[in-house]
């Protein structure tokens, strides 16, 4: 890879981890796989814990006396709501109400916020906004890197390293910890429903310590390097940006709502189109989807979920979940074919046809 | 890789075609190598022709009324010289002046604009700017395709299979072809010095068609599947975006002072920025480097420069070139030591160091 994928401050040791491939997320290395299958990693997620390079969730800071303004532009939900030390999870959506990002907001101060953003620019929408209103804010990408650690053996290790207080840190809520005489964020959150933290390394100078620091206390935890787990996030019901949703996809369908305020009593871009489709009623809802065979393929492009000769929607991710002994999914489906137990069929792009049934999510 | 790193229409022929590895550009797949060497693909290049799927330069398509003024607002190239028919290469800029892009810009009408970009969201950009400032324009990513067909024998087999009219269009201009029934967009140009021409094809579904027939009237001529080529590139002075130039970077310091109007006769965000820098003259340059050693590592972060003990510049892309027997690389170099000549040592990430020379750009 060259310089414009860029290595995090955790690459040096993620390489001597043995890392077996990479992703990119927002022009940046995301470790996809390490020594173990997917399926091992799996099981280990679920009782143990795992150190996960996550820097990728790049932060847009946005700062200054317009910056809750600016903040408040770009999504429906009611960012008045949020208090220093909270997490909100949020879509950020264009005039059409299609999503553009949904991030991780950390409220730092009134006028100063984070963007924990998923693969899409949105410094570059967040500083044309900016630009185009003539508003007083400063937009820039800080030097923190997130470095998660997730499993539910995940809190005994944080409290062990870095004290107890961090026992009282509540979901989406950050505090802080000290590391070699800074003060570095840390919040209760993390891509997988099995719990932990992401520490907001903020000065990639530190990134090999706080590995280094991790690895060390984690071993009677039985830690090991991990990335997000396919198979964990689909069970899970965790959507990621680029598969689940895109700027073809408004929130309402995509299961937001309730991050959405409809009433006006907020402005926002985009807030005219979502009432509209509030209004219409969503033509579409996510549903998990559970489905026969052997273990399917990766799902790279959209496959067609049909109700007889009639396609009804799509999945956008796929796998094999070694827990059921059946293939599962992510999908889209239309109105009228989105009850739960639905039977339906499901197109691969290896030109494998399966039967397979909606569920809700998380899938049970 | 997820749906989130999207297949082009290419995709399916590529992976028959034998492609050994993908990058990532604007969230799609760049096919990085196929089944013969990076030197191999080298030597064919300068001799025969080459298909390329480089459908990852997406488009940025800007329509409407305000169209023109939303583009002349990104960039302080002056776009009222384009014609249509006309590709500008062009620096888009924030308001520090730091590179965002550098797309080459097809004016196809007077209200109608293609940008074909590099690894950046300028879409998200772009519709930032029309959102904040209100400007009655459509900002969207159609669905076109760039194929590349690269080499010095890319005008025979494009005049065979198209037509002999496509011999008139000139460096950088655009013209048409039909293919199926449609009329699509051909310029004379790529992302290589061996000369060639790009199909901007707009109809994914056309794809796989496009490429069998390029395929076909191509076997006369030595074709094979290619990308574009880093001893190629880095020998030619092509830079890339991400590589050697980030929103770290002014335009004029990359040496893109020839598309920058400083005299204040177009408005544009960063101007002053920019004009300040020109009267303040830039403090580090572009330059190519040659230097000793065995073939040097894949540069996966800048390497520093050094004279004596004192660090000069950096490189940020390298390789070995077979035809100098020398290593080459792309390096920005402090004002009073960027003279072609400066002999420096390159301090690599394998630790290894090697004495060197800056050269001029292209490396001769």
């Amino acid at each position: 890879m060259s310089r414009r994928i860029r290595r995090t401050p955790y690459t040096d040791r993620v390489e001597q981890a043995g890392v077996r491939g990479f992703s990119v997320v927002n022009h940046m290395l995301l470790p996809k796989a390490y020594r173990r299958t997917v399926e091992e990693d799996y099981w280990h997620l679920r009782e143990h814990v795992q150190i996960w390079d996550v820097s990728c969730q790049r932060q847009v800071q946005i700062s200054g006396p317009d910056a809750a303004e600016l903040m408040q532009l770009m999504t429906p939900r009611d960012i008045r709501k949020a208090r220093i030390g909270d997490c909100f999870y949020l879509p950020i959506i264009d005039a059409n109400a299609g999503l553009i990002n949904d991030p991780v907001m950390l409220k730092l101060a009134d006028d100063r916020f984070w963007l924990s953003i998923a693969d899409s620019d949105v410094l570059l929408y967040a500083m044309g906004l900016a630009l185009g209103r003539g508003m007083d804010v400063d937009v820039r990408e800080p030097d923190v890197s997130p470095l998660a650690i997730q499993g539910p053996k995940a809190e005994d290790l944080v409290a062990e390293l870095f004290g107890v207080h961090i026992r009282d840190i509540g979901f989406f809520k950050y505090g802080w910890i000290e590391f070699q005489g800074t003060r570095q964020l840390i919040a209760r959150s993390g891509y997988s429903r099995q719990g932990g933290f992401e520490i907001y390394l903020e000065g990639g100078h530190l990134g090999t310590a706080l590995w280094d620091a991790v690895w060390e206390a984690g071993q009677p935890y039985n830690l090991t390097p991990g990335c997000p787990n396919v198979i964990e996030r689909i069970e899970g019901g965790l959507f990621s940006y680029g598969n689940e949703m895109t700027r073809e996809n408004n929130p309402l369908e995509i299961g937001l709502g309730r991050y959405c305020v409809l009433d006006g009593s907020i402005d926002y871009l985009g807030r005219a189109a979502l009432q509209k489709i509030a209004a219409e009623g969503v033509t579409r809802k996510m549903r998990g989807l559970v489905f026969d065979g052997p273990p399917c393929p990766i799902c790279s492009k959209p496959w067609p979920v049909m109700v007889g000769d009639q396609q009804v929607g799509q999945i956008t991710s796929g796998t094999w979940s070694p827990r059921l002994e059946r293939n599962i999914g992510l999908s889209l489906i239309d109105r009228g074919s989105w009850d739960v137990g639905q039977v339906v069929t499901v197109h691969m792009q290896n030109g494998a046809v399966a039967d397979g049934q909606l569920s809700a999510l998380p899938i049970p």
